[in-house]
């Protein structure tokens, strides 16, 4: 088989290294690579601070054909990426007219405020660089060549750095790299374990051929299974992953929510369009992210109608009639409670099914009957209305985040008669 | 000044490489380790392989004296981080009782179902770590030692990993070895640009003393600032931070929102906690995540009552008492429909405040009058209702993310009294 194109990812920040920022531009520029045969092999986070940026390019430069470096390129003064890539490159700072053009325009034009010195600065680079130029933000993308690396630095504001990837970064890889082909094949289990997942499909597992990889990759209650293949030809590599992932399918189909790389509430949204059916939600231990989850992506506007968040029980009681006879005996977490809700946000905002929940998120007000982590979750459709109990034991934030998981996966078998 | 204490994190997993899976845990340890002066100068994330751990090792060994690994532990094959470990640490396999009886009792008494051999491989260990005993799950962390460097290795569930580095690894590198100090002073400031915000507060930036440094980072349309500090002394270093802490805050005063590393939602639980006072919301284009910010933190009941999401225009009508004349007029995306349903959400659900929003979030949707990004908010209380439109430039997700903390920030300005 022919090398693969091996990546770096640089990114630079104080904030990513004492933990107050996520990286989720490495994530982005991850998949963006692998989409088109590039396999990271590496991603370095740096603090702002010239030895370390340094040596992270020394080792990258040294592995990597492609280097992608993002961050540090803002324009406050804790930026000092594009001065210190300068001097490595052994290059010497000239303006950029597009882009001094481009900063002016949108002072100018959409800003309409007066530009300053520091703005102004952004459009000077290296003169050992080609600039990429930045539609969509006042800090353009540069290129450098060392070795057989192409090295790219991007601005770390989020949408600008995708806007170059999508644009610059990727067709310029494409067209001067003879690439090898990566694919991946994924798909989502719903009520079955890791191990049990793992035990099941052994066999399977064991016998791949050597250029696949299986991994198992938790997902809010559920299990993704993931298909890696590597090959010089994308044709019989999709071939031969295909063959490989109807078997994977026919293996686990009784736990099957999707054979595509999408979320949940993805699958149940194409599930409700189809039918022309819409859903509403009453929360109560989710606040709202439930509706959040269903509305999140463009077009659910033609299948999410509402949500009523009871988050206190007087709004339970006034605006989903759950009778306080009800959470003076069994409480608010009781099948009692979420069958109702889900029975009275259906009829009350007019929707085909209605999504319940309530539960004990923590990190208190459990009982010695109710333990953290239990939630009910109840669905509803005119037929009939169905109900379940769940105990987490995450944390607060990802006991949210799986019970609205949960509950929109019951909607999911509702919709489909598996219960 | 004494060294540093410098720290390597290395992260395990192809799909951090595919971009699958977003690293959160990565800045869970830095914070931990930074709350205790322990640098992080480096982040590394491989591959599931072999090669490019070794490699990520020998560097990280090489410079750093904390080394923290995670992910790649899990029952399943395809995790290679324990085998390879023993191999890099010259041990064998043994197997470790106390973590044996307590996957035992975890499938016996909590599961209550049979353990597979997978599992039961989980309590074994190479001789040469020393065991971190895990209460919170299946395996076990482990702590290595080479030349002048201790390395852990904990697992990737985030739960387990967060109990593991709080009860184990924190206290093991505070017990073994001399910390210098690092510190940090953060706060939160509205309604102003980054760009000028640094031109604002220059002389302050450029008169700073070497060990101190200034970040700027931008947070939903907000911008926090850090100084961070490094010192052999903690009083001192404490002493000189909370006097530039003093200072930057006065010259920052018209904007600022909070002097503590927070976020805003935290910032207007408070204020409203201390006054005993409640909100609601009526949303329409965040779908519920303004409801679910109010809420994700502990104690959010005693403030937050409830929300209606009017996704549908029919529910603005039906349940915000929004005339189908405003919305055939001037539209949901409109002054006049974010006042009143910010006056109907708190009359209804009878709290001292109501915040509304309706905006386009994009990708379509947009019309001549109405771009991509116009986004109405409204806030009221018993005297008046207040209302502001934004127009922002960010993806679909990120739209809605900037609206609700926006919508917050509203709601924190009538509250003080400021609009």
């Amino acid at each position: 088989m022919m090398d693969q194109i091996q990546a770096t990812i640089i990114t630079i920040g104080d904030e990513l290294l004492i933990g107050q920022v996520i990286d989720t531009n490495s994530a982005y520029i991850a998949q963006k690579l692998n989409s088109i045969g590039v396999q990271v092999h590496q991603r370095i986070a740096v603090g702002d601070e010239a030895k370390s940026i340094t040596n992270a390019l020394d080792r990258a430069i040294q592995s990597s054909q492609v280097v992608l470096i993002t961050g540090g390129l803002g324009p406050t003064a804790d930026d000092i990426t594009k001065p210190l890539l300068n001097r490595y490159f052994g290059g010497k700072m000239v303006l950029d007219q597009p882009t001094l053009d481009h900063i002016t325009y949108i002072f100018e034009q959409v800003h309409k405020r007066p530009m300053i010195e520091r703005n102004r600065k952004q459009a000077e680079v290296p003169d050992v660089c080609e600039v990429l130029f930045n539609q969509t933000g006042t800090a353009p993308g540069m290129l450098f060549k060392k070795n057989n690396s192409l090295i790219f630095s991007l601005p770390g504001v989020p949408h600008e750095m995708q806007w170059l990837t999508n644009e610059k970064v990727l067709p310029i890889i494409l067209e001067r790299l003879k690439l090898g082909v990566i694919a991946h094949r994924t798909l989502l289990t719903a009520g079955v374990g890791e191990s049990f997942l793992a035990e099941s499909i052994q066999a399977f597992e064991t016998n791949l051929p050597d250029n696949i990889k299986l991994a198992y990759l938790p997902s809010y209650g559920m299990v993704r299974l993931r298909l890696t293949g590597k090959s010089d030809d994308a044709a019989s590599l999709n071939s031969q992953l295909d063959t490989l992932f109807e078997l994977l399918k026919e293996q686990v189909k009784e736990h099957l929510v999707t054979d595509k790389d999408e979320t949940i509430e993805v699958v149940v949204g194409r599930l409700l369009k189809a039918q022309n059916h819409t859903v509403s939600t009453a929360e109560s231990c989710t606040g709202g992210y439930i509706g959040h989850l269903l509305s999140k992506h463009a077009g659910s506007s033609t299948f999410f109608t509402g949500s009523i968040v009871s988050y206190d029980n007087r709004i339970k009681t006034e605006f989903l009639d759950v009778p306080t006879s009800i959470l003076k005996t069994v409480g608010a977490v009781s099948k009692e409670a979420v069958e109702q809700m889900a029975l009275a946000i259906r009829s009350k905002m007019n929707t085909d099914f209605g999504i319940s929940v309530s539960g004990i998120m923590g990190p208190s007000g459990q009982t010695d009957e109710k333990p953290l982590g239990m939630v009910w979750i109840g669905v509803a459709n005119k037929e009939k209305v169905v109900s379940k109990v769940f105990y987490l034991r995450f944390d607060r934030q990802k006991n949210i985040e799986v019970t609205a998981n949960q509950a929109i996966n019951l909607l999911r078998l509702l919709i489909i008669n598996k219960i």
